[in-house]
């Protein structure tokens, strides 16, 4: 099975980053996207520090973290003022995109609905090309996220992509 | 040294109770009140976890949770609404009292002021006589809480308190 | 219900302590005797934390904290000088008395039969009358044991007995 | 720099497998060899869960994984016997190797020398070529030990060593 290209990311805004993220611009890179909710416990408890060690761990490597944060209820409690301050105190310092509202006033937003997520957390793995290479709803396993992120890193190394991948901004933070 | 009266309540509102709570009507029962944030690290992989294994362990005991959303930062993030969608994601089902704001728009609440309580989480027991008997700023182990529980809990038992103990709404859940 | 004496100890040796431990000497203190087997894996990643846990938290109160090494299968590989390994291994400081093997050759050691232990872990309160008041197969939660413990120190500083109970050797580690 | 052979095995018994194993026979296979010590806290508290994780996520996939027993100290106590009672109450199901005492009573065993390990924990990786990829002493994270073995298991299915892979006794547990 060949696989299909990521489908473009639609934000709103972003956090922890200068200007606005795409994929076209992290080509070259394997991209580590986590959809979340602020006040998701699943997400909290497991996907956020999961996250962040795959910051520290793989830092240095051609490897970004980005946090889409996929409101589907409670839109009221989970604004973008409620989301700086969480971002603030559980310390998250990797970029995160907000996923723009659903047309129409849907619940689901638009990133969310392109990529037909079930729910939040959902571990969302991109290779080097702009590829999805893995899309899971729950937690994902350490063990198994690092092989699926080894792999993904030794294909970018072995066969580099020219464009520019150098010129996006740092995307995983300290 | 003797223990002395626990301030009363100040509070603008109460999920998980048809009336306010107060430290008279819980007279007779040992309290355990917890202050916390619903943004705060701390309060959320510990002090509340902990609260409910409390509710669970002491059900059918003379023993009340009792939580207090003390704001003191961030308060356009962690609202009444923020708090209810917090409380509803988390399954917290026993009695939480929203602190009530400071006098001439100061940053701290009321009853965190009265407690002179340093931050969040904070745990704090009062005895069936409405006596405070710990306050404990960060995380309390459970071994430590347990002692302190089992021995006011002994105490109420030794020297019942008869006023109208049983017609307080139930405050432990299930 | 009158809680009833606890059983002697019967045993073959003590690691840890100078001269045998027995209840007459420890009349006056809580005890807490967890039985374990060095090999036993519920032993060693719950019970025995949690008996160093009980160890720190409660230094500076008549409590001792006792280990009992009721071996009753894989005899060949949980003898002395294996449990002295393990001992040193795990940095267990506080006394443990080693039960003495069954009558006849039978696999279940006498204090372990004596008591009708299960199995292992088991843990065991004994109060400062030398009364059985707690005796529990499996994890006891660490709430749950700190209010039982809680309320037998309770007890014994209300009623001490005066007999001798400094002149026992220290039974609770650093 | 070169990736060079891991040095062979030298061991004296082997559990869970009906013949010894030896790194020509799982050549093909990328290969976590983990050595440990029976009562090593370290061992028994992360690297064994550690391996049982890797044997459920890999299972059906080119990994081998094996521990090897590598006492350097308590010798008595953690004798073949020991083991086999350990290994039993552990639920080990994957081959463990026991390696050959040190020559002329040396306390370091043959196989621990030849890797010049400095303890236990100690993991090591060898790909499908038999060549030594990672040898780390103490934790190892994971995330990490995931990325390493997917890349190796990449490179194996990349590049497939004809030589009986097929051949070598299953061993990788349920």
């Amino acid at each position: 099975m060949t696989p299909q290209p990521a489908p473009p990311w639609q934000t709103s805004a972003w956090l922890n980053t200068d200007r606005p993220l795409s994929l076209e611009q992290l080509r070259g890179r394997v991209v580590l996207l986590h959809a979340f909710q602020m006040l998701c416990p699943g997400c909290v408890a497991q996907a956020l520090p999961q996250a962040a060690r795959v910051v520290q761990l793989f830092a240095g490597t051609p490897l970004a973290v980005v946090g889409l944060h996929t409101v589907f209820e409670h839109h009221a409690a989970m604004g973008p003022e409620s989301l700086r301050a969480f971002v603030h105190e559980y310390g998250i310092r990797w970029p995160v995109g907000i996923d723009m509202p659903g047309a129409d006033g849907g619940a689901i937003p638009r990133t969310m609905q392109a990529y037909a997520m079930q729910g939040t957390p959902t571990t969302v793995l991109i290779d080097a090309l702009g590829r999805l290479r893995l899309q899971a709803f729950g937690h994902v396993e350490d063990l198994r996220l690092g092989a699926e992120i080894g792999v993904l890193l030794d294909e970018a190394r072995r066969s580099p992509v020219a464009a520019g991948a150098s010129e996006v901004p740092a995307a995983s933070g300290a």
